[in-house]
């Protein structure tokens, strides 16, 4: 029996993601939280800074002591000491008084501004002259004025950044919640296929998928647990899906693309314990002999067996479904840059079109050269810097015109 | 004494950078390869594909007996047998002969092209019609097509993604000479920062930097060693840094931006055997008290203490830095995109301006919301979705206008 393809829209495919569910939490430091997805917000248990803080280096003061100073009518000050880094001031300040605060510093009781070190002068060990008015509560920051005690500062599904473990450092969340790497079984499938360091015969290629799904899903936050080669046998497939789904938390498989081995792929899939196939093709190009499939609760996506068409569909359907696996609902992605295109692209109706194009300055503009040629080249595969997404309605964009593009991976 | 400031502006620090050498190199395992930088090129041993490969499933023939075929008079050939997946064919074909191929597969000798199986058709177990014609080597890709053996296929100084591991897959290479990933010693100093698992008392901070700085250095492909927080005493500094510099490949030190620790610290570096201040003070904002320096062949990067500007000087001169020592040539970073400013953005000529920004959708346009405030605002870093330059030319931005935004960090 030839089946044909079910083929869905990408972005429908995408949406059935929804049916998955994040995997379970864990506690990592601070120190391992880099690239980690949040399972739960954080909230704020103290303000910061915790206590009134300068923003300058400079002097301590009242502000309405200074009120209408200027270089002719300096307000003149007495220092009664200086704030040490780190501790509180020894005494607090009263009328006409000052005290030297560095940048961090904690100004001592009474004060509520500080004047900057260019705007004031010693005229001797005691006597400041200061030649500008500060208004209250200027070159300083107040508790609670950066972060409020109670506040939720990152949510839940956050990828955390460096710049946001320095955040939660700052609050002192020495230990984070966090999802667990999800854990992708990788297989690849095919009679002609060979481990990468075996030599190949005539007919005979190297597993190029197993090293790039692999690195890909590594990249993208997962763990992945590569498991080889499996021949184009219905019942050393069935026995390599349960092993793998028994042990990951996903399972990605490659090859199969041809018309007769996609077949007898579906039926070792439908004939898993909970399949459910949601798509059987997707309806972009590179790409289109998708399959994705529900076992029990966990997903099972069928890559094509060429590599570049592997990465295009793991760039448009790995990516959200590792979101997905992940709990990342911030993933905090570099967004699509534009480009003009060098040449014309013709594009068939019905299906999106992404093309691989390579990125070239001149005059000082971007523009994108569209790699072409067989998505089983794999030359082509590190040539390229990003991918540019021709939509389903469109025939083609025209040489000169800006388009989006992503980077690729 | 107080010093004053000799600023540089950023593109001469950056040019200085070439004083610096990258790391030695070690072999890793393809494997482990993501994010690694090559330290040789990587020359193809072999031709890829090694054989005349079938992009298509469909039937190897001879082309010269299918020139004229059509619906209306198909060319009328014997099937002589089927291709199996990694093996050659058991047999050449010759004249008006045809055999079925899968998409991969190895075509046998004599045969030149494969029909599409969508336009062909079998009349009995041996007589194929066909419907159209084909043009030699069509849906085939022949030997040294893809690669060819000798052809250079990733250079050196480049970072390998997924895509790239697929490649060298593809050519055997299952052990890549790659740059070490270079040590980077973190310190920060001042008497009020305290480690994360700390209460502050009041005028006491948490360490910030220690974690975002370290963060940063594994994002960026370094191997961060944090040391801690050292007191503002220059004898310990010293001490610190010695330590540092006899284990790591550079030191990234922050803190001591207020002018007397700012004194002193230089005074340390000055006082290193081997040292060289190479700039004290880049014309950016923020982060102007930024110090760099070369002691012996390793560089010191003294940044400032406000986390926002401390990662700022990171995106700015840290990447490159690192790139130079990681031996980055072709580092494949995502570009800048295009998004519109929100408000009017004032700044001072002579130097450039590095504004935080939010980025926001408006009616499928991407805007730009700049955060303003102290860059010692600690809730705000992690809010920023990427950073805004304005040239140091340049007086200010006004609302609407287009700018481009980079990912930060």
């Amino acid at each position: 029996m030839i089946r044909f393809f079910r083929v869905k829209k990408r972005h429908e495919v995408v949406a059935e993601f929804q049916k998955f569910t994040a995997v379970s939490e864990e506690q990592v430091s601070l120190w391992d939280g880099l690239g980690r997805v949040l399972s739960r917000a954080v909230h704020a248990l103290e303000d910061l800074p915790s206590f009134v803080r300068a923003t300058m280096d400079g002097f301590a003061v009242q502000a309405r002591d200074t009120f209408g100073a200027s270089e002719g009518h300096p307000a003149l000050l007495r220092l009664v000491g200086e704030v040490r880094m780190g501790e509180p001031a020894r005494r607090a300040i009263g009328a006409s008084e000052a005290m030297r605060v560095a940048t961090g510093g904690m100004l001592p009781e009474g004060a509520d501004a500080v004047v900057m070190v260019e705007h004031a002068e010693l005229l001797d060990s005691e006597t400041l002259e200061v030649y500008r008015s500060v208004a209250p509560w200027e070159n300083v920051v107040r508790p609670g004025e950066d972060v409020a005690a109670g506040q939720e500062v990152l949510p839940a599904g956050w990828a955390l950044r460096p710049q946001d473990l320095g955040l939660l450092a700052a609050l002192g969340r020495t230990s984070l919640w966090v999802h667990r790497r999800p854990r992708i079984a990788v297989l690849s499938t095919g009679d002609e296929v060979l481990p990468v360091d075996r030599e190949p015969s005539p007919g005979q290629v190297r597993d190029v998928n197993g090293v790039a799904v692999s690195s890909w899903v590594a990249k993208e936050g997962g763990i992945p647990i590569p498991m080889g080669i499996i021949p184009d046998s219905p019942e050393q497939l069935s026995n390599s899906f349960r092993d793998a789904l028994a042990i990951a938390d996903g399972l990605m498989v490659s090859g199969g693309s041809s018309v007769g081995t996609r077949d007898f792929l579906m039926e070792v899939i439908e004939g898993l314990e909970g399949a459910e196939i949601m798509a059987h093709g997707i309806a972009v190009r590179p790409g289109k002999p998708t399959v994705v499939a529900r076992v029990g609760d966990k997903p099972l996506l069928g890559l094509p067996g060429h590599p570049v068409s592997a990465l295009v569909i793991l760039h448009l359907l790995g990516r959200p479904l590792l979101d997905r696996l992940c709990g990342r609902v911030y993933p905090n992605r570099p967004r699509p840059f534009k480009a003009r295109l060098t040449r014309n692209l013709a594009s068939a109706q019905g299906r999106e079109d992404y093309v691989r194009v390579v990125l070239e300055e001149r005059q000082g503009e971007l523009w994108a050269r569209p790699l072409v040629g067989s998505s089983g080249l794999i030359g082509n595969l590190s040539r390229a810097d990003g991918l540019v997404r021709i939509d389903s309605l469109c025939e083609g964009i025209y040489s000169g015109e800006w388009v989006e593009v992503e980077s690729f991976p």
